[in-house]
């Protein structure tokens, strides 16, 4: 339709040579696990399993040098988790390269020509 | 692991308020369609179905405000089908602000610190 703006649109994320690393999804995750402080809480937010969030979290610690969650398993609650620095400035580049990546869409998006 | 580069990768698309309208696999649908002047064999080379090939080509002449592809139904070959001036315009249009993206993952990959 003639009456509809065409706009550019896209999403990044952090790899390595085994494949992404950091996305949108798992920067939420994490996010999720910094503001409940437990990793059941925020896969239950995400509407996905403890399993699948344990091995997100898992493939993370292994892939980013370091840990980005270290969790406690057991005591009241069934465990806590918290965000390591690592976690915490992984969480911080994503979202300074998000924000440059929307200037980019931004500047760019009024530019299409067809 | 440490000795593992972290990069900067992503994907863009065009859209409408509608949604995605041009990315790229409907780039390389068209210019399949493009090269061998027929629907079909540039299905048939996708490993898509002609049905979802026509799905495709359709959604995108109705939401381009022109079509970008022209089918002739029949004929000796079962039809032909070939790009329009809007259709030759989109995929240059697509390359062109793709390489503005390369060139932004380029630019930004070296930065990340984490």
């Amino acid at each position: 339709m003639l009456d509809k703006t065409l706009s550019l649109n896209g999403k990044i994320w952090f790899e390595t040579p085994d494949g992404k690393l950091l996305g949108h999804g798992r920067v939420e995750l994490l996010e999720r696990i910094q503001q409940s402080g437990s990793l059941r809480q925020a896969a239950l937010q995400m509407k996905m399993s403890y399993r699948q969030a344990w091995d997100m979290i898992n493939y993370m610690n292994e892939h980013f040098g370091a840990p980005v969650v270290i969790s406690h398993r057991g005591g009241k609650g069934g465990g806590s988790a918290e965000l390591t620095e690592k976690g915490l400035k992984a969480i911080e580049q994503f979202k300074l390269f998000q924000q440059k990546f929307q200037e980019f869409l931004k500047t760019n998006s009024p530019l299409i020509q067809i």
